[in-house]
């Protein structure tokens, strides 16, 4: 037989050849190095046989996807320590059961269901055990077995996991096991695929936490315990994962929401239903200005259709059919059936429909900030950033299939501008394409055209892409904006989708220049995505530093003695007359009382005012934006903020 | 017997006395003019006996409850007048029905069930036949009759309506029958009361129209033809009233919100649930902004509490017990009911509860700009004036009992000044106090001393008010603010309510100067009502030609030619730059035709560009707002509509 390698060369080699054969074939050097292969792109190990013709990569330590199968083993290395820490306990074998141990980014987890909850010291215990079994240098060792003699095996151990997990594979499957130390060490049913050895695991990886989960992910079954470990190729990169978390945990805009009073959740109200203080609210308000402004001086028109309709409507848009489960329940009055809207489109197209269009009336691009509501399960909400309630910068953009490619331009061009204003600099498009299956609507010149339109746009407009190909929707091509916070963690924003199919279903059309009907190809975009997430992201991103311009106090002015209140509430007015969001600290408060709550609720700058700065109309303050001035001119204090907030400045330049 | 009279005096009178023998014992020239009286201040008729020690007053003519004893009787009259054209024309009299005819507000109407549909010649008819039944000045005739005998009379005509109002009546209670024209003229089941004569009626009268009544309106009831007329004392009156229905026609804002492509309503979305198109939704958005600026400048916080809650919410509220009717119907999700809010009350009092708060705190001004929802019947919607989305510009001010005065007054100044913008200035306060019955919360002094503070508020802010006693909500007394429009109708817009119960019901606390917890007060308090209705009014008020600053489109700019069309655009953005909302003509479109279409959008500034104006930096403006001008700098002309925009100018001096 015969197999590719990547430069292009051809291979022979003996029948039933393996990866390591395929190492081995090229050289000594390589099969010392190997810790699995790539067949035809797909990731495998050593002990795994390649196919006739197939192109075949050896992956070493230097690629990637060692750590996918370090992760793997690392998993198996760790129910081997667990099962070993019961045993030794005294545990009846019969009641220690495993779920599943897969691959998780950054890590691994397994699912376990144990005699006894596990606790902290469990972890340490666990994770020492696991170093060892790394150190033992175990070749894990790979083997099929036929499907009565694999149930068999976990009936008598009366593990009803791994019984349930072989029932459901589908009969002809190969079920493969790997062990590792032998009959005394640990087999587990698995598809791998694995490290050749344990001792090729680097040794960066660290337990992190227990957690319940469900078997299965499903609330009616049994619940396990979940172990997760975190591993990397370097120390370098587990010391920074671990500083990330660590920082985010200081982060969490949760933590900060109830800190800078933004927000809060009540039970009387419902979960995933945030409800915003004052500085919250402003936060908002501030943030939809910002896409409101852009949006109307890119010819966007902002348009206001509520929160509920008739379930008729998303009977006709298709709503009901692909996306009920997701919708709250209806409210049903007499023969009518409400549903609180969980997106625009339907809306849009209907006032779309009122109003008679011609081309000339194309691109016509209708926005609207409403809040839609979303029946996410309760296990998946997530403090702003996972939310039922959610308010997305939404527009609809009715063009021609010749304006795809100018409006999505355009909408790049608000997305990217709106993103610079909040210093994400670091993102990527995720171009999701048409796959080969049949679940596409439109045919195929249409989708070439538009993926063309798309491409075209995001040259244009120099922004770094990846294309995936069959991650489209069905109804179309689509775009998101994949943004890198100050952590590194990625989050999908903004989202930009080309529509083939729901204009026509709720019946849009407008008048062609030759007299002729058609129907319009609709744009869905989102900048920011939704008002509460990306609030979310931003104080995540900024550690609730947020910028002058967004900050809900701008300003707190702090007096000295109470003798220099009368000068700081002017100082306030004056601040407020600039459109400066000023307050003055609660009267009777001493000053330092006054400074450090001013700093707890990271107020951009704390205005001092005493004696000699009341004498001489100046100010000394303390700015969490630039260095800390005494005796600065009044005057020139209000109006620095003040063209500083207005210009939505992200780094400020020292007052002179 | 004896009676009062109005200057205190007693009069002594025989047994069984009436009101003509009241009229009469006084003097013989005020019985000539009596027409009815008031015992103990309601009104009933001249043959009806007064009771013993009655305060009894004589109506004449100028007595404005003249007109209600007219209205009521013209509607008899009308009656008769339908019956004889339906003999006339050879009907069964059995199936020649009827149901109710009442009084209304400038008139009256009387519902039919006829063997066919009326016709606006049959009201032509049946007013002349009318005019005819005046002068023969028939005296109405007042008798009883037992209840068996009311009630064979109307089966024997096979009349179900007045046979089921009769089975309705308490017994005991008398049954009532007015007569005029003897046995060939009319007699109908009522209570009264009515003039002595037909005669004494006003010819200012005139039948308005017909329409389909549902009996009782009850839908599952039959549909009646209810015939609508107004009365008047005075030709003047009559001739205004027609006026102003005529004018109201004109300035109907729907016919508004269709012509200026403001708003619409759609099946597919639900009755009484508007959309705004792009030009509504930024005349919402303005207007939103003016009270918002208000607001903050009067140290409002703005908060947001999103569209629903948990039923639970409003079960503590006693929302579910005293306002279900008014609400959408729940969202039933396994055991969770969610609502849309109704109210944001129940909303901001659990935001309160969700931070610590000390006296120190209070007032606390939490204003929000929701949308409430609320199932108004079908049959009361009404373009935007009754809605059931409706955003309130709505806020609730937490206070102790002592900043009731302060915050009531302080509310005034909010509202008169947000009214003064939009030029309302002819207004008065309804101040709904507390009555005698005994279904209000919170002790006497409590009351007295609340109903003190806003009367106070009210002298000091120098607002006209009227006292309705007995009109207080059971939660404390309210002041609403009625305002004239251009016709002079009244329309009820802001409204400011003391709350002695809700906070207490929902728990609401702060810690006071000694260290004790204390239960705050609520005033609720909306200034221009809601978003949605006030749009209506002043669509109406102004005939839909809205100040500068709230036109959705400030400026069209005309090119004479597609020549002049690249200046045109310049102009734009000039416009736009100085924030102005501007729009150029369609390309292609001839200048008239694109004037005219600028014209029916009512946009205040038609900007007109040829080679002149182009050649000068000048342009040529038709304005709504001031004299046209031609060959106007261009920039003094951007400055001019800029700056008139910006301060909210009603009336704007013409530019020099």
């Amino acid at each position: 037989m015969h197999v590719l390698l990547p430069d292009g060369k051809q291979l022979d080699l003996p029948q039933h050849a393996t990866g390591k054969d395929v190492a081995e074939a090229i050289g000594p050097g390589l099969a010392r190095a190997a810790l699995g292969v790539r067949v035809n792109g797909k990731l495998s190990d050593l002990q795994s046989q390649v196919q006739e013709g197939a192109n075949v990569e050896v992956v070493t330590k230097r690629d990637a996807d060692a750590m996918q199968l370090a992760r793997h083993t690392l998993a198996h290395v760790m129910a081997q320590a667990v099962q070993e820490l019961f045993m030794a306990e005294g545990a009846d074998r019969h009641r220690i059961h495993m779920g599943i141990g897969p691959v998780i980014e950054n890590g691994f987890y397994y699912d376990f269901d144990l005699p006894r909850s596990l606790n902290p010291d469990d972890l340490v215990k666990i994770e020492a055990r696991m170093r060892e079994l790394v150190k033992a240098d175990m070749p894990l060792v790979k083997y099929a077995l036929p499907r009565d003699e694999a149930l068999e095996r976990y009936r008598e151990l009366g593990d009803p996991y791994k019984v349930e997990l072989i029932e459901d594979l589908p009969t002809g499957e190969a079920i493969t096991f790997y062990e590792q130390g032998g009959a005394e060490g640990f087999t587990d049913l698995c598809r791998g695929p694995h490290l050749p050895r344990t001792g090729s695991i680097p040794p960066h990886f660290k337990l992190m936490s227990v957690a319940g989960a469900y078997w299965r992910g499903d609330e009616t079954r049994p619940m396990l315990q979940r172990i997760y470990g975190v591993a990397f190729a370097t120390k370098e990169e587990l010391e920074h994962h671990l500083w990330q978390l660590e920082e985010a945990k200081k982060r969490d805009h949760r933590k900060l929401g109830r800190e800078l009073k933004l927000f809060t959740f009540a039970d009387d109200i419902g979960p995933g239903l945030p409800l915003f203080l004052p500085r919250g609210e402003t936060m908002r308000h501030e943030m939809e200005k910002l896409v409101r402004e852009k949006q109307t001086a890119y010819g966007y028109q902002h348009v206001w259709t509520g929160h509920m309709v008739k379930e008729e409507l998303y009977q006709k848009s298709g709503h009901i059919a692909n996306y009920a489960d997701d919708m709250f329940p209806p409210m049903v009055d007499g023969d009518v059936r409400y549903r609180l809207k969980p997106m625009n489109c339907p809306s849009h197209m209907t006032l779309f429909n009122s109003q008679f269009h011609s081309y000339r009336d194309l691109p016509l691009r209708m926005a609207e900030f409403a809040t839609l509501y979303r029946n996410e399960r309760s296990g998946q909400l997530a403090g702003l950033t996972r939310v039922r309630s959610l308010t997305q910068d939404d527009a609809h953009i009715f063009c021609t299939e010749e304006q795809i490619q100018s409006e999505f331009a355009l909408a790049l061009r608000i997305v990217r501008e709106t993103l610079d204003v909040y210093g994400l600099k670091d993102y990527y498009v995720q171009l999701s394409l048409k796959g080969d299956e049949g679940k596409y609507v439109a045919d195929d010149d249409k989708w070439a055209r538009a993926t063309e339109a798309l491409r075209a746009a995001l040259d244009s407009e120099g922004v770094e892409y990846v294309e995936a190909e069959g991650e489209a929707a069905f109804y179309g091509p689509k775009a998101d904006f994949m943004a890198s916070d100050a952590l590194g963690r990625e989050w999908q924003l903004s989202t930009i989708q080309v529509d083939f199919i729901q204009p026509s279903r709720l019946g849009c059309e407008y008048v062609t220049e030759d007299g002729s009907k058609a129907t319009p190809v609709v744009l869905h975009r989102a900048v920011t995505g939704s008002t509460e997430r990306f609030l979310g992201v931003i104080l995540e991103h900024f550690a609730g530093d947020v910028p002058l311009w967004l900050a809900p106090e701008q300003v707190r002015v702090v007096p000295i003695t109470d003798h220099h209140r009368a000068g700081a509430l002017e100082l306030v007015e004056k601040l407020r007359a600039a459109g400066v969001r000023a307050d003055v600290a609660d009267e009777g408060e001493r000053m330092n009382a006054a400074v450090r709550e001013a700093e707890l609720l990271k107020i951009p700058y704390i205005a001092i005012l005493g004696d000699r700065e009341l004498e001489n109309a100046q100010v000394s303050f303390r700015s969490r934006k630039e260095p800390n001035q005494n005796g600065v001119d009044a005057d020139a204090f209000v109006q620095h903020v003040s063209a500083n907030a207005k210009a939505r400045a992200l780094e400020i330049e020292p007052l002179a």
